[in-house]
């Protein structure tokens, strides 16, 4: 096809451009620049190219959208306007106001439609891109039929200068052009202007030759501002190209319109009211009048928004011969589409008794997902460059590659991210955003760290995503303290919804899948030891599932001291409950795999476990931080780890049961000395946490 | 030159081939495959090229060697056994052991000479190599004068394709080309192998095209086995091109020698003890005897040592002969290298008084930031492209670009990153490796965590850079939760060996920085408002250095409660004290800027500060992890934060006076009805932390 034209592309452009002056200008907070410069091809690629309808906005094919350059979300908010989506124009008048619809960056899963993935942090909605993009190759491997092509979608994602200089998005990028995805395509906003003014002063790489270099389709367009012809037929090209993604740098003027276009002044903050008038002349719109849709325009997108309707009926129809032709296939994608999960799946998830040997909680998790990615078609696993340490790939599994190269196809479920967490993480993201998957993927729980801003995204997106995050802690041993987490944990339980496990033995593992699965609305971290771990007598599957519980009741249940552990320390625990036993004195042992989980059970379950009246000592081989809010004294290590045997660390940190009962028997000593009544944390924090 | 092959190559590189299986073996831990691999151009670089001395490790104008892929540091210990630095054949034999010279991976700073940087983590040595290179532009535009060329060294890295794919090191690379480091020159250890195996399951891109774009100069080696002569070439001729990093592709065979080189099975395990027999007979070595060094390489050896001794020796005369003609430039270079502050530059701290306006606390740190221009050359500032809101930038700043681009020169001392936060971060590091400089670089508070992965190494290696983290939290405003830090602090102060400052206002800045400025062997991040806070009464530097302090006595001098806040809160809990005594409560009010540095306070000031006695309640805008450690109740935000102006965030999260009034009055009645002995956590941790 070729451009044709429309009487009212002119308009509805200024129109986008002065909508995103006012909306800056009335909060007094944001960024006009973006959205004046890429108004021209917001509106070419919705009016022309998009299939999709605030109708019906969580339809499987929709073509997803993506605000890397997330400031620009006044743009985003237009457009969903004007497309029909639950943006009104009074609440565009509301931009980064408390409450608003149309926040200060897009935030997806909070009552929003057509906000795909949260974005603003550079980066990060790229990488989320590059995810929607693999959910759409899976969907299509897996449930397209010939004369059926229920997945056809694209992934449009704009970005900036700032997305391509983050090294999240080079990670990304190399990915896609690796996985030859050509069903997602970029536009590079190349208008020269970063906050710190031109990109000449840190950002002069050739972009194009980089992205060619990731064996992507490069385009490019020298006139964003006007030339709508050149847009449209890269557009069409892209298109064309179907197993490579495509990048197409567009140049743009920032703030085009503005007394000041080119500038960084445009950037972040609203122009002047009379620079807005001489805008609005400028552009044929009353200078005095704000927040102006000319009937032509809404008139026009509304024939956009028909198309969208008609795209979706006619899909209906498709996807209801599909069924009858492929009843199982209906059911199952159906399923999914619904968001639920199929009957007695977490029969699948094994059990254990004391008696059965030590293993590694990675190895355990091994188990799990072997039996999950049976009874869980929606599962997509993978590791960053880890598999054989992770153990995170199932014996039968095919790796989600291109066909061409014969290592796998996109049918597969197991995904080779290389050593790239950052992007896997955004990745995971995207890849859950698409509405049909639940990623799973490994690396070393140190390393999850390096991917910390796609973590928070995922707890603050609602996004579920488990990481297998395997070497917990000193207990890696040998690779030494760079490997070794210490702050890791704290840092991750920290983050609201964002569910951290580390559980002890082989029925936590299966309790925090469990949980980790059936929470559709947040992110998991399970944190798997490279050691063995013994069967724990005490453990089960629901206990472990309300986060904590009591695995060894003291003797005659009535507890002189409660130690409270996670993962492999609870097994120390247990004997050093053991040995003290031998000294007269009666420990609880507590297991908490999980805070976030536990702070969900009911307030008498919680104060049952780690009760008022007797000291609370906690043991866990990382940084004492946070243990406070459930135990008096923290048995911990405050310090960077060291480069030995797993064995002679746990030793040489005195995480053993000798130096935790003799810990114990001070504890206890010093609360009699001093008569200090030993009120839970739980209880104390419960007195006024309802504030 | 050309290059001359000496008889007692092969056996030289045969020699660290065996050694490093011999090494491995023995610990039955570790990575044989890459120092297999890189033996030859090791061997190359080191006995050619490399100048630098063990008997004076420390010498500044030493030439840099980074291992940026550091799973093969048996490779560089076994080096700098060879050139006559701290490691002896006996403690190779120890490596990966407890307290060994030789750790899992190489650590700088902790006792072992000619360990640059800490490396492990992948890409965070070439991109502490960018910092290293950056320090030597800038020494070397600083001092050196015709005739009297003090810093002529250069930077060599190893790195692999694990490096290559992650984030970090592209960003850094993009950055080095930006800013032509010819002084910089890597050697691309392309195996074809990576831990799930093949390359070509996850990273096919073109390296040397994607380099070419960020502008390197970039060379290939065919043979890196056994082709010297061409590894020579490549290096002379990295040497003569002095406005672009040199990048070398050189194809090695991973384990060469084994009978599974090339394969994955050589990369992380100890290679089969038969297998290690043949290595050696091939080799002609005896195959039964292990850690040989014949002696005609220990020969070779010593007369690369001599060479490296000479040029130290040499390089002094040329020292001495510039101190008689530039003794000022002598001095304060001496001073630099010594690692000395210049007498009273602490004078240059701006105090305040409470009737001085209210100020942004990134306002501040500019303020003194312009001070420490002048008094401390050795500050070396920045920003990640958000200098404006960071307030980095002094006003006679010069940029620190290469010359040609006329936006600076190499004697700038302000580096424009970028949106590069994790390059930063690793760049820092390398710039204070170096061993003349403090780095001090800005971006938000919330986006430290894109760069954790360096910070952590930053704290392990001890290394003195400062995070200037500015828009520290909620008072942000309008951004919203994707720039809200919650949980940052909590990841921060976790992390050992981190100083984490949240000043309250002017004096408090002025106090973070003193002792920022002051701990040569700790890193410290700065969290500073991006709106207004006042000026204290009862706050001062001195009060502040030490981490925490009574800013405001209960009347009387007897607390019903004490308040314990940090930065924007720290003003609110005064005024709710003021509200408390209108109902006739006493309550005490605590600012706790630095957690790290109050803890190095005596027990005697902790307690005096936090005592028994009544109830302690935290106030700050964060998530309340770690807390409980200074409080028994916490006021924290336990959920993400919204977009709306600041001042409507600290009402609808309840930072206010009248609400931290309420909270207190029933903790106080809540205490009182039930009997708690107030314990200060201060306390009650002391008793049990010795162990």
């Amino acid at each position: 096809m070729t451009f044709t034209p429309l009487p009212t592309d002119e308009k509805a452009i200024a129109t986008i451009r002065t909508l995103a002056a006012d909306i800056v200008f009335k909060s007094n907070s944001g960024h006009p620049g973006m959205p004046m410069g890429m108004a021209p091809i917001a509106h070419l690629l919705f009016s022309r190219f998009f299939t999709a309808s605030g109708k019906d906005p969580k339809w499987i094919n929709r073509d997803r959208f993506v605000l890397s350059n997330g400031h620009g979300c006044a743009l985003q908010y237009i457009m969903l306007h004007l497309l029909g989506y639950n943006i009104s124009l009074d609440d565009l008048k509301t931009f980064r106001q408390l409450d608003s619809k149309c926040p200060g960056h897009p935030e997806t899963n909070h009552g929003v439609d057509g906000i795909e993935v949260t974005t603003g942090p550079l980066g990060q909605g790229f990488s989320n891109a590059v995810g929607l993009a693999i959910a759409q190759a899976n969907a299509a491997a897996t449930f397209n039929k010939d004369g059926a092509e229920l997945f056809t979608n694209k992934t449009y994602t704009f970005l900036g200068d700032g997305c391509l200089m983050e090294g999240i998005a080079s990670e990304a990028a190399s990915l896609a052009g690796h996985l030859k995805l050509g069903n997602m395509i970029c536009v590079y906003d190349d208008n020269h202007i970063s906050i710190d003014g031109d990109t000449a002063c840190s950002f002069t790489e050739d972009v194009e030759q980089r992205f060619l270099a990731y064996d992507w389709h490069v385009l490019a367009v020298n006139d964003g501002d006007k030339d709508l012809a050149a847009m449209y037929a890269a557009i069409e090209e892209a298109h064309k190209v179907t197993d490579k993604p495509t990048l197409i740098r567009l140049k743009t003027t920032i703030g085009f319109g503005s007394k000041i276009q080119g500038g960084a002044g445009t950037h972040g903050a609203p122009l002047k009211a009379d620079d807005i008038e001489q805008v609005k002349t400028k552009f044929g719109f009353d200078p005095k009048q704000n927040f102006v849709v000319p009937d032509e325009v809404v008139k026009a997108y509304g024939e956009v928004q028909q198309r969208g309707t008609k795209a979706i009926e006619a899909w209906n129809k498709v996807f209801a011969d599909y069924g009858k032709k492929h009843s199982a296939e209906h059911a199952e994608l159906q399923r999914r589409i619904e968001g639920k999960l199929p009957q007695g799946w977490e029969s699948a998830l094994p059990t254990y008794k004391p008696t059965d040997s030590a293993v590694a909680s990675r190895k355990l998790s091994e188990g799990v997902l072997a039996k999950l990615a049976v009874a869980l078609p929606e599962l997509l696993g993978g590791s960053a460059d880890l598999t054989g340490s992770n153990l995170t790939r199932w014996g039968d599994a095919v790796d989600f590659q291109h066909p061409s190269t014969r290592l796998g196809d996109y049918s597969g479920r197991y995904i080779r991210y290389g050593v790239r967490e950052h992007a896997m993480g955004a990745i995971m993201n995207g890849l859950n955003a698409y509405g049909l998957h639940i990623p799973t993927s490994g690396t070393f729980l140190n390393f999850v760290s390096y991917a910390v801003g796609a973590v928070r995204l995922s707890a603050l997106s609602k996004h579920q995503v488990i990481w297998v995050a395997t070497h917990d802690s000193i207990g890696l041993g040998e690779d030494g303290p760079t490997h070794q987490p210490i702050e890791t944990a704290g840092a991750l339980r920290a983050i609201p919804n964002l569910n951290f496990w580390r559980p002890a033995d082989g029925n936590e593992v299966s309790a925090a899948y469990k949980v980790a699965i059936e929470s559709r609305n947040t992110p998991s971290v399970l944190a798997l030891s490279r050691q063995n771990l013994p069967q724990l007598e005490g453990s089960s599957i629901e206990k472990a599932s309300k986060g904590g519980y009591v695995v060894k009741e003291a003797p005659g249940g009535k507890a002189d001291i409660i130690l409270v552990a996670t993962g492999s320390e609870v097994a120390i625990s247990v004997d050093a409950a053991s040995a003290l036993k031998e000294n007269g004195i009666n420990a609880r042992v507590v297991s908490l795999p999980s805070w976030h989980t536990f702070e969900q059970q009911p307030y008498e379950y919680r104060l049952s476990v780690l009760p008022s009246g007797q000291p609370i000592l906690s043991v866990e081989v990382y940084s004492r931080v946070g243990w406070q809010a459930y135990s008096h004294v923290q048995h911990s290590i405050d310090r960077f780890g060291a480069s030995a045997p797993a064995g002679a660390l746990y030793k040489k940190f005195g995480f053993t049961p000798e130096v935790i009962a003799e810990k114990s028997q001070k504890i206890i000593a010093h609360y009699k000395a001093q008569s200090i009544k030993a009120v839970s944390p739980v209880e104390l924090h419960a007195a006024f946490v309802s504030e």
